[in-house]
């Protein structure tokens, strides 16, 4: 689990005083990865507490975030510096907060990303690395993985050293994101809910994080509340939506998106939306709320973006999805490989 | 936050194999600090993974847990040992909870304990600290405090490195437990999330933890569930109960318990209970509730237990609840001096 937290609006501006006893010397740098949609937002980038060395590098999330890039990154940072940073934060959604921590991972970690996608794979403690989420719903901030696109698969970086030493949640921070953007986010955690709460592998502990996140989702996205109460609810909402599946698994929404976002680069929020909305078959009553939310805020989903594939490209993202054994045991039981044809996702995926 | 927690039936057979990481040496060994109510329990005691210098420690908790005792046990621990131990382990209620860490903080701090008593004073890190609760409800294994009784004064060491290490939620540790301590320290955990979710510290992040507490400690108490049920989600209300008041505060009755225990030794849940049973004024819904929970399990409070005191005894009591300031601003609100007066509270501890 993250071990501290500091929750608030406007708690930001504590970024300083937290990172101070962190610093390990004056040659040893804080490096701000920062959503470059901030970059000319220059009420936040002042609030960056930049001393000595320290620098912002802005990253686009325009695209999920990949291993190649994560080594490109601990890379530059390496060559720019004579000793490892004091620490690395991250400050956006759920792509640089990933990137955060797979960056604080990979500078105590020899070789490249890609060698440690999976399960525990990593040996060394990371460097401190704190997250700061601009939006609510990924669960990026408290999860026990950083997500990466490898030469390979998309797959995460699992282990004890992953989470996150410090998170700042400020709704604040959450101002300013499109109806779009807002409603896809939202609906990651949404869905990790209902994955969660459903699957095989849920336990008394993951059900009260679920069944939390759950109950502030539907307050957020059914309800009408006021912007500072919804910004506090969903922040809180995906804290505890990510707290539950790092304690269950996730299911078939992520086990396929997952194949959409590794061929089509589908972005993950959106992603998870394309595919929910065609599995009544698995989560009926989940899939039922979930075009109810979409009606209500006027979200309109792609339509077709499987239409032109080849079979070779569907037996692409069939390969991805399949490869993610433990979402398919979760979300339909030990049997799940009698059950989960090649077929039956390629007509899946085809309704998309 | 505590970094690292397993959940789940049996995951007690777990520790063994939770602490082999964290061994320094063979010289350097793990302490048990067990609640002697097991110390006949050969089913549990063949559970507790001993090697090399390994230590269990019984200790007794008709006590509330005291600063002498702490400095006592910690004494004792560096004379047996010519190096600092792996470990401290607590296993039992909030007694060996709390004295768990205290032990583990002073065994690398100077001085004694009840120097430490009051807000963010521990300077350095203590050793590894694991808590295993064995009855739910006081939240001692998420908190950042070890309650102590001092010579002038019942109040925590409240500090980032207060909070364990690890902790093993295992719900089948808790069967056995009568059915009257079951429900003083389940109460513990409902008059949290009351005066919590009450209080004027209440924000959106406590608030999510309280309302999940709240609402299964409403399922444990008021409706009937089946044993194993019961018991996890009793676990579960005690975890985010904890958290919730890690991120506000508590209110009236923890101020006037701590009299009482102070002055007469009265334990933390049961004298939770004497006070809260009487304060309508102060939480007239959580109190209600509260005598439905106690009719429905035939719960008999002592009464008169302040019948036969002296003024002297009052003005004592009165001074201790006085003193814990952030609980009464919390409960009542900045001006709270203008309305808890010295007579108010000697009238209430009156008819206790």
């Amino acid at each position: 689990m993250v071990s501290k937290v500091v929750f608030g609006r406007g708690s930001f501006t504590q970024l300083g005083e937290i990172l101070a006893p962190e610093r390990l010397n004056e040659s040893a740098p804080f490096i701000f990865l920062v959503d470059d949609v901030f970059e000319h937002n220059a009420s936040l980038i002042a609030k960056i507490p930049l001393l000595y060395k320290d620098q912002i590098i802005f990253i686009s999330s325009e695209e999920e975030p990949k291993t190649t890039q994560v080594d490109k990154l601990v890379e530059d940072i390496v060559l720019n510096s004579s000793v490892l940073p004091s620490g690395i934060i991250g400050i956006g959604g759920g792509t640089l907060l990933d990137l955060a921590k797979a960056v604080a991972l990979m500078l105590t970690n020899d070789g490249s990303s890609h060698e440690y996608q999976g399960w525990d794979l990593i040996k060394n403690k990371g460097i401190y690395h704190v997250g700061v989420p601009t939006i609510s719903g990924t669960g990026a901030e408290v999860s026990r993985t950083t997500i990466l696109t490898g030469p390979t698969m998309k797959l995460g970086i699992n282990s004890d050293f992953t989470p996150f030493d410090q998170v700042i949640l400020d709704p604040e921070l959450t101002e300013g994101v499109s109806k779009e953007q807002w409603f896809y986010t939202g609906m990651d955690c949404y869905i990790h809910c209902i994955e969660s709460l459903t699957g095989e592998y849920i336990n008394s502990f993951s059900k009260t994080y679920g069944e939390t996140a759950l109950s502030l989702c539907k307050e957020v996205f059914l309800e009408t509340l006021i912007q500072e109460e919804s910004q506090d609810k969903l922040m809180m909402a995906s804290w505890h939506g990510g707290m539950s599946i790092a304690y269950s698994q996730v299911g078939v929404a992520h086990a396929m998106s997952y194949g959409l976002s590794f061929l089509l680069g589908t972005k993950h929020g959106i992603g998870n939306c394309i595919v929910f909305d065609h599995l009544e078959e698995f989560y009926p009553e989940g899939v039922e709320l979930f075009k109810k939310m979409k009606a209500k805020h006027n979200i309109s989903l792609p339509q077709g973006i499987c239409a032109n594939l080849t079979d070779k490209q569907f037996d692409i993202m069939i390969d991805v999805s399949l490869s993610l054994e433990p979402l398919w045991e979760n979300a339909i039981g030990k049997d799940w490989k009698t059950k989960i044809t090649r077929s039956r996702l390629k007509d899946l995926y085809s309704k998309m």
